[in-house]
């Protein structure tokens, strides 16, 4: 990872090649410079697509914006939720887009969370064999996470994002001012990812979070420098290993733990939202790493404060009507990922910051683990 | 496009970049050949999709080749027709495909005609964000064309083929005995877009199908000559031009006539197959080239001639219930590309095998010579 800078950069470039790099603009207000910026990037029209929550906060104000620059601009507005990132509204979104009369040259923009940001994304991949898009995230974790990297797509009734493709945007803009209208809850969640990030290879970042995190939830100068450190981070890895055969797979961090988690809880929001099973998870990935002798308990210890102290579970028994046991848990994962001869693939950690991908980790350990966590009440 | 030879050369190399190159195999009885071939890509697994004329012929047969090669092997099925290029009949593939366990390294056949590749080339393009897949196609319009290319996808209710993604294969079987089931009309079909490789830059091809033509319906030799010089001549168009944004369009030579017929027939199968509008689009396009004083005469007639002798309908008046009128029919065609201040952008030709990119054709000329046209009865 380049070395992240503590100052004041609010554009954050992802230098991807074949004529594929592209500028994430992160700051307050920024979103009234949609209609120049896409503009900008050509064609003569532009349609929103959004759900029915951010279309009352946000979506008026940049189709003004477009349409002030100069473009054709329409909305297209599915249903808040993942329930959205379904085949029935990707038909939806597409069918919409194509009553907007969006051409080849055209673009689509992605006004919302992670789920309006995956799904407006697929549809823009494969509308007319592919139009260009740009993000707009309303979330801290789709700000920091999501919108960043170009991987969209839907569940399908076997697993999530099943059905999908690697589709860039053109440019993100990340609008810090709309993390205002964010419940607690959900900047709680968002806030997950933006520790693991320091977790994975970046102390200084984590150390500074712990200084800092105040700022980020109540929308200071903090908010915007921590978007930024984000999105250079996961911009550095996204360059150097697009595809996932690699590196990567460090973004994973935690969410082993947390995709299970999230499947036996029936991806049911009330209970537990994704950052949630996210903090979890990193708690667990550290106390794990400690118990294997990888990784000093202190540093999982530090870790776990941190995520309680900013108001995120760090335990199993956190979650609202169980998590199941051990052996349920242990399930979940290898519906997540391949096991071979009993062994699993993880990212562990040698200490805050310093995360590796370690495969040929013995299930029994980490039903052992698992088994002990639950028990430690 | 490279010279065609009349050799016995049967593998077409597609010399794509990025790793993406793939042969096409040309010859009969080659589907046997299909667990040696896909083995030989890697993975463990394949799913073969078929539509469920083409499965009582061949889909067993070609599992039988991949388990024999070792393996694992499942079939997915949808209804045959059109209709299956649908919103709905691709969730159904998708999910096949993960119930048939196919992870990111094993492969999707797809065993059938044009509906079936383009169907399950998009199903294998966005699963789990990306699945190679095999062409093996049954149908001569589907081994002369749709196969060929990596164009993929499905219709939406506002138009064909707006949904989709360019997904090369990773390899095409196209075993010229299967069109020995084919009937007669389909046969024909594709038989007029073999002659469109002819038309378009290839004079000395479309000779030697006027003296080959029965050849290549009753099976000789002669077809898998023309297979696979009708593949050498795509794959050398596709590898210049793979999105289409020049040379490309030359392969539209007919279809903007074409398509205008098949919307105007409702695209129902019993009037008006498209290799059928494909015949009459062709000598339209002939016939109008010759009107604007760009073509001898006589090359008009020549095309017309011999597409007739191959069976092919060549005027409006052939299509079964009627086209409409000349306005119709313009209405028709501005609908499948974009006219600016009253022009549009035809393939016309300075002679066989002299076709050229027309942008600026008058609407008002094409509107007089399609009434001259209906009016001849």
């Amino acid at each position: 990872m380049s070395q992240a800078t503590m100052s004041g950069e609010r554009t954050v470039h992802v230098p991807l090649d074949g004529g594929r790099d592209y500028d994430i603009l992160i700051g307050r207000g920024i979103l009234d410079e949609a209609g120049a910026r896409v503009k900008a990037l050509g064609g003569r029209a532009a349609a929103i697509v959004t759900d029915e929550t951010v279309a009352g906060l946000y979506a008026q104000r940049v189709r003004t914006s477009l349409e002030a620059a100069g473009l054709r601009a329409g909305i297209v507005c599915v249903a808040p939720g993942e329930a959205s990132k379904s085949y029935a509204t990707f038909a939806q979104v597409c069918d919409g887009l194509l009553a907007e009369k969006i051409e080849r040259n055209d673009l689509v923009v992605a006004l919302g969370g992670g789920v309006v940001g995956d799904l407006a994304g697929f549809a823009a991949a494969v509308l007319r064999r592919g139009v260009r898009f740009v993000q707009a995230p309303t979330t801290l974790l789709a700000q920091v996470d999501s919108s960043v990297g170009g991987k969209t797509g839907i569940n399908a009734p076997l697993g999530k994002n099943l059905i999908g493709a690697f589709h860039q945007p053109r440019l993100v803009l990340a609008d810090t001012a709309t993390l205002d209208t964010l419940s607690s809850r959900e900047m709680r969640a968002g806030y997950a990812e933006v520790v693991k990030y320091g977790l994975i290879n970046e102390a200084a970042f984590f150390e500074w979070c712990e200084a800092h995190w105040p700022g980020i939830f109540a929308g200071g100068p903090e908010r915007d420098e921590a978007v930024a450190i984000c999105c250079r981070a996961k911009a550095g890895v996204v360059v150097r290993d697009e595809r996932e055969d690699g590196e990567r797979a460090l973004l994973n961090l935690g969410h082993t733990f947390a995709h299970a988690l999230e499947r036996l809880t029936g991806y049911e929001s009330a209970r537990l939202v994704h950052g949630e099973a996210v903090g979890i998870g990193l708690a667990l990935a550290f106390r794990f790493s400690a118990r294997l002798g990888l990784c000093p308990g202190q540093d999982a210890g530090r870790v776990a404060n941190h995520l309680a102290l900013a108001g995120l579970p760090t335990r199993l028994q956190a979650v609202p009507g169980g998590c199941g046991d051990a052996e349920a848990l242990l399930d979940a994962m290898a519906q997540d990922k391949k096991v071979r001869d009993g062994r699993l693939t993880f990212i562990l950690a040698h200490g805050i910051g310093r995360s590796f991908i370690a495969p040929g980790i013995e299930a029994a350990d980490v039903r052992a683990f698992l088994e002990d966590e639950l028990a430690a009440g």
